[in-house]
């Protein structure tokens, strides 16, 4: 089985993490493996086609959210928390609470209104 | 002279937000804003193409990011400092320190070691 790549967290950027989290199927990804210790991709994806989940995990991998290994066939995924932490501190708590903050955050899109 | 659009704060998704800040000009300009109550266009544009420039506004604009109001011919910006606050408290704070927190953060890219 190939190795799946994770830079070093002192190698991603500010502007990586936030772009990771600019989209809502990611952000439903973080969310879910906030509230726990390791899930596999299955137990995240929601249900969504296996090709674009492929692309959200590897955008969290590649922004140092998200690091994942192989446990037979699957993929076992956990949030690099305490390294994001520390790198960036307090970021992943605000963004999560502003997730949460609002009801339906993570779903909330612009109204007709708006445009 | 036209007027200038922008969302009502509770129209904006904190996914926009996270958009907005995911480049590294607009980081640079909501940098500066933070630190001035209003500051013109060219004040903030580093000497780039105005073109592309009124891209980046514009982005600032509809994720609620920034306030532009015409002053003679002159656009006058401010960052929506409280409003966002309001609306997703600590974000914009933890963005920014993030960005302060290592040295040249603003700039740093990845190194060809990581890909």
């Amino acid at each position: 089985m190939r190795t799946i790549k994770h830079p070093k967290i002192d190698e991603v950027t500010v502007e990586q993490v936030l772009y990771a989290l600019s989209d809502p199927i990611r952000l439903e990804i973080v969310e879910k493996l906030w509230r726990t210790d390791e899930a596999s991709c299955n137990a995240l994806d929601g249900g969504r086609p296996k090709s674009s989940m492929s692309h959200h995990f590897r955008v969290l991998r590649d922004a140092g959210l998200v690091w994942t290994r192989n446990e037979g066939v699957a993929h076992m995924n956990a949030l690099r928390r305490a390294e994001l932490n520390e790198r960036f501190p307090g970021l992943l708590d605000a963004v999560l609470s502003a997730v949460r903050a609002k009801s339906g955050g993570l779903r909330r899109h612009r109204t007709s209104r708006s445009r």
